[in-house]
């Protein structure tokens, strides 16, 4: 079990009281115990701090004398310092390199590499070191995935991508299908346009389990570094996303959206295609972005729940605001006309 | 085939006359023919009854005389015994014993169970009696499977996991990968808080495919007995979900969601993260839930459709109801004003 | 490198100027260079076209002078001969036949069929000729593929389904899986319906990655010739989709909803269960529908996003329309009582 100096020794941070505590793993304050090191991101759980039973805590600088009978250690992002205390304790599971006797791997590959049973890589793919492809995964001919990725079980890349370094793909991800893309004869059949542009993703990006990516229609759909997606993501052709940009689960970016640096979407956003978000643009879960955002700042469209009695109610007059817009004009017009009248004696 | 009566002797119901019909399958009113039970669960489709060609019904106790020319099996619920029907005449396929030569399975197995070509299941996993798993599907290191789970194709289960007794996972489905959790550092890049909880998953439980469930980041995401989730369904990490609960497709719901019993989600419904949803609860299709609700009853937040003109017309008031509501406090203020005047002589 | 006349004289449409100039590929206007064609959709993007390096462009008989310095195809619709040509430089690779020996197969193919390692073809299931199945993707017992149909990696459909000629179905996606059905017991639990009809699906279906398409519970889900399906989508048991219908990502479709020919649906709409949706009918993205349509036409049921302050500020009022609605009434009858007595002298 670590010492808490070996840790701070690693990570940083002052650390205050006996630097002899062991800890050997990361806890909320309500579930911490013995050898849990827990954090208090937020002033307004101090007792609940007060009454953990976690053997040491992460507290911002002004919190260092919250106790005094273990051991803190001080840094201004708790939050952040426990997100690395846990890596520290979680590091992932070593890659075990080798390619397993039932892989079916149609290219070389560095000796550093694991590829699990089941697995296919196909003519021309590019593997980089410590790259872990999943059971039964696919990696398509002229694929490019860079060194220290993770590729979890049933993932499926279509030919001719890229994937940086160090990235995490879970199981069921999709990363460049067609995108949906079609000409209309005039007897209403559809004509597919063939999608030939590629996906490109950057490094440290990682994608959520039964997640889709489709690959450009004529250019690239370009997911650019450190983005961060759920689950259940769509994210349709030629969609371009900027750096550090985080969407949460079962939101859909329509074709050709553009999507700014460090944006945060929640979940079942959905952003129409062809549109631009500017840099650090927050969108609120369930909002539908209709038009371009040219501003940093939050947006929301959700609709909030009712008892289904209430909702019925006042809904009824959501289909006739006009009316009742109108109604109000009305009013309006009258009450100047009583007024004016009133004025002339 | 099998005669009405030896139904009756397992699934019970009055049978009212000749025991000695054959029947093969269940059907519909409409579509039902020669050898076919069809069922009446609401009485306003008599006429249709009295239509159908079905060679028996199952009706309530009230209908007894609805038709004397076939048997009828009475019950309190003939949707309930349909149900129970079917499932005599349509027996789950029977699981096969045997573990594939290609399927690759690093841990004991009971010769009970079946194990497909493809199939990967880990060092340390434990596989109840009469399980099955689909080809090309994945069970992670550690995880457990109780007896009786049925486990489709290309299904991923991760490392650690629980999925109960009787239990079946559709094609697809992903159990146990990263729950969404990142802190962030000042430049907006993330840094990844290591998901070391796991997926607990009670007995009785049916995952739809292509649905994700992920684990937990410190505690567990745990589904109770007897849950029933469609298709395309984001679970988050830490989520909790209440016996019996059923939830249909491409709902999505958010972190540390607590979901009591025998709630009812409809499709595409959302529900955000940290709250809290008692018992009995019942949420409509394409509901967004952004506060807790703590009474049963029915929830609704859906927006009604309207033709692409009418929606123009009104919506576009939508954005601008502040200045509505203040125009209608302005005009009772003018009126109140009128009315204080004509009041003084 | 082909000549542009080779490809008139096999797509059609007059060719105005060097028939002997050589285009390899399609591109965009903006990004085209020395052998490429573009295409002129719409006459406002003309200066562009002006612009553009292509070294030809397809564009309307109207714009037969846009250029005269390089060589024009002259078609009604641009768009669809760009369709077509891009077909014409990017055929679908060729299906190389072979059966890979770590593909299982338990059912006779054709010798023109191509089935990849780890894909597993069940017992009776009927493969056409010219049919390619991608690795690890498994085809059910019975199931019938029609001749020419593409299956990309991680495909599962299950048993006793059909899937029509020249479809294509991406990575992720199932087909077949069981519907949604239970009956409820007196204690809240489920009790399973047997999902016992099938998926039937025409010819030129395309089906995107990781959509899913549930089976009928006692009669088929069908899908007619020429729907396109984007990705992300969930298909409820019983569905029937017309002839040509497209529909965007993410977008449910609840049990036994009958959508008509022609029909267009865009990304995330929601189709409520047991609905009738006429021909040639467009749902806007977003939108849910809860009655019937009867009319072709476009329906919308959106909410414009905000930002978050004004939001806040309007929705507020949603909840309380009913009372707004009061409101106005009440002025109504104040005023109307004044101009009453004020007629009276």
């Amino acid at each position: 079990m670590p010492r808490i100096d070996a840790l701070v020794a690693q990570l940083g941070g002052e650390l205050v009281g006996d630097d002899n505590v062991e800890v050997r793993r990361v806890a909320s304050l309500e579930q911490a115990g013995e050898g849990d090191l827990a954090f208090l991101a937020n002033p307004k759980f101090i007792e609940q701090l007060k009454a953990s039973h976690a053997s040491a805590f992460i507290v911002r600088p002004a919190q260092r004398d919250v106790v005094s009978d273990r051991p803190l250690i001080l840094t201004p992002d708790p939050y952040l310092y426990f997100a690395r205390a846990s890596q520290f304790f979680n590091p992932p599971p070593p890659v075990l390199p080798g390619v397993h006797p039932r892989a079916t791997v149609r290219c070389t590959v560095p000796h550093t590499v694991a590829i699990e049973a089941g697995a296919v890589v196909e003519e021309g793919a590019v593997i980089g070191d410590g790259v872990s492809i999943g059971a039964n995964s696919y990696v398509g001919r002229g694929t490019r995935i860079g060194r220290g990725t993770r590729i979890y079980p049933n993932v499926t890349i279509y030919a001719d991508c890229i994937v940086g370094e160090n990235c995490i793909v879970h199981a069921g991800a999709v990363i460049g299908s067609d995108g949906f893309g079609f000409a209309r004869e005039p007897s209403g059949a559809w004509v597919k346009i063939p999608q030939i542009g590629r996906v490109v993703i950057g490094n440290d990006v990682e994608i959520g389990s039964n997640t889709s990516i489709d690959r450009g229609a004529l250019e690239d759909t370009v997911i650019a570094d450190g983005v961060k997606l759920d689950n259940q993501i769509q994210i349709a052709h030629n969609v371009q996303l900027g750096e550090h940009t985080a969407i949460a689960g079962s939101t859909g970016i329509a074709g050709s959206a553009q999507i700014g640096a460090r944006c945060m979407l929640g979940g079942q956003a959905g952003i129409v295609g062809h549109l631009s978000i500017a840099d650090d643009v927050v969108i609120s879960a369930r909002t539908m972005i209709t038009k371009s955002i040219r501003e940093p700042g939050v947006y929301t469209g959700g609709l909030p729940q009712q008892t289904h009695a209430e909702w019925a109610k006042n809904f009824a007059h959501l289909r006739h605001l006009d009316a009742l817009a109108n109604k109000i004009r009305l009013l309006e017009q009258r009450l100047n006309e009583q007024e004016k009248t009133k004025e002339k004696p």
